[in-house]
């Protein structure tokens, strides 16, 4: 009964109003394990530390990326920029539908071997450090361990300039 | 050695321009247990699953609000709107400096105490479910229990409009 409780009072238009108000960037996030590689589009992301530098992101449990993650335990963060539109949506399709998405799309590789995005605005390495289990998706703590700026110049892409929606 | 390594081949200047891309909103986040009441300007926040519907917000480990977040485990969140950098940076001071913050700032209380601001868009109410260890902050995950909307219409107040920094 206690538990239920708070659920009888939520009232799920208005969580969805208040949740579709929180603001977000756009970014793709790569990881790799061998011959596996892994990209999707987040926007449940955000720096958790100044010292050291850490970011966490929340990645659905039934990702192709997720296992990925675990056994390499490093990802990228790749920043979007302004106008990048089409690129969020091609790494927000599943993979078990599409396939690599990284195959027609321009990358490259880390020292490190992790693939990475030419046309972003630069990107951040994240060594795993702990992850949090969160309902449907899981929190990856990440520290950042290299950065990369390809253009200085640039605004990042958000989510309200692509219009899509992903939270409520 | 192996530790170091990675420190050592980061370029603090990029750390700090890619980290320095990512998008936030503005939020204050309010907490209550008993008499004892805290309310800062949060931006490392985000939506980190829908079903159930959580939240995470990173809280710096020396601040006013975390033990009583950690006390009381429960939390609000009010989306600032377009416009209302002021009460932003009003929240934003250290409550060891300033005292109680929601002294002079137009505030209610919803049903279950918490204080809430007049003016923001809305809120919700999150009941903390989990928190991570993250660096010189804490990453606490809550559960959307409570979703008020004040006003349907109205954008949300950015990081980028307030032209504050918060990340690198």
């Amino acid at each position: 009964m206690t538990t239920d409780q708070h659920n009888d009072s939520l009232d799920p238009a208005a969580k969805k109003t208040v949740l579709r108000w929180f603001t977000y960037g756009m970014y793709v996030v790569t990881t790799r394990d061998g011959e596996e590689t892994g990209a999707f589009t987040a926007n449940w992301l955000s720096q958790a530390s100044f010292d050291p530098p850490l970011v966490m992101v929340s990645v659905e449990k039934d990702s192709h990326s997720l296992p990925i993650i675990r056994s390499s335990q490093v990802f990228t963060v790749n920043v979007l920029e302004s106008g990048q539109r089409r690129l969020a949506g091609h790494f927000g399709k599943k993979a078990a539908k599409v396939g690599d998405k990284l195959a027609d799309i321009e990358h490259y590789q880390t020292g490190s071997g992790l693939p990475v995005l030419n046309d972003a605005l630069g990107y951040v390495v994240c060594r795993v450090t702990d992850e949090m289990d969160a309902g449907d998706s899981v929190v990856v703590l990440g520290e950042v361990v290299e950065a990369v700026v390809h253009r200085e110049e640039g605004d990042p892409l958000t989510m309200a300039e692509a219009g899509f929606r992903h939270s409520g």
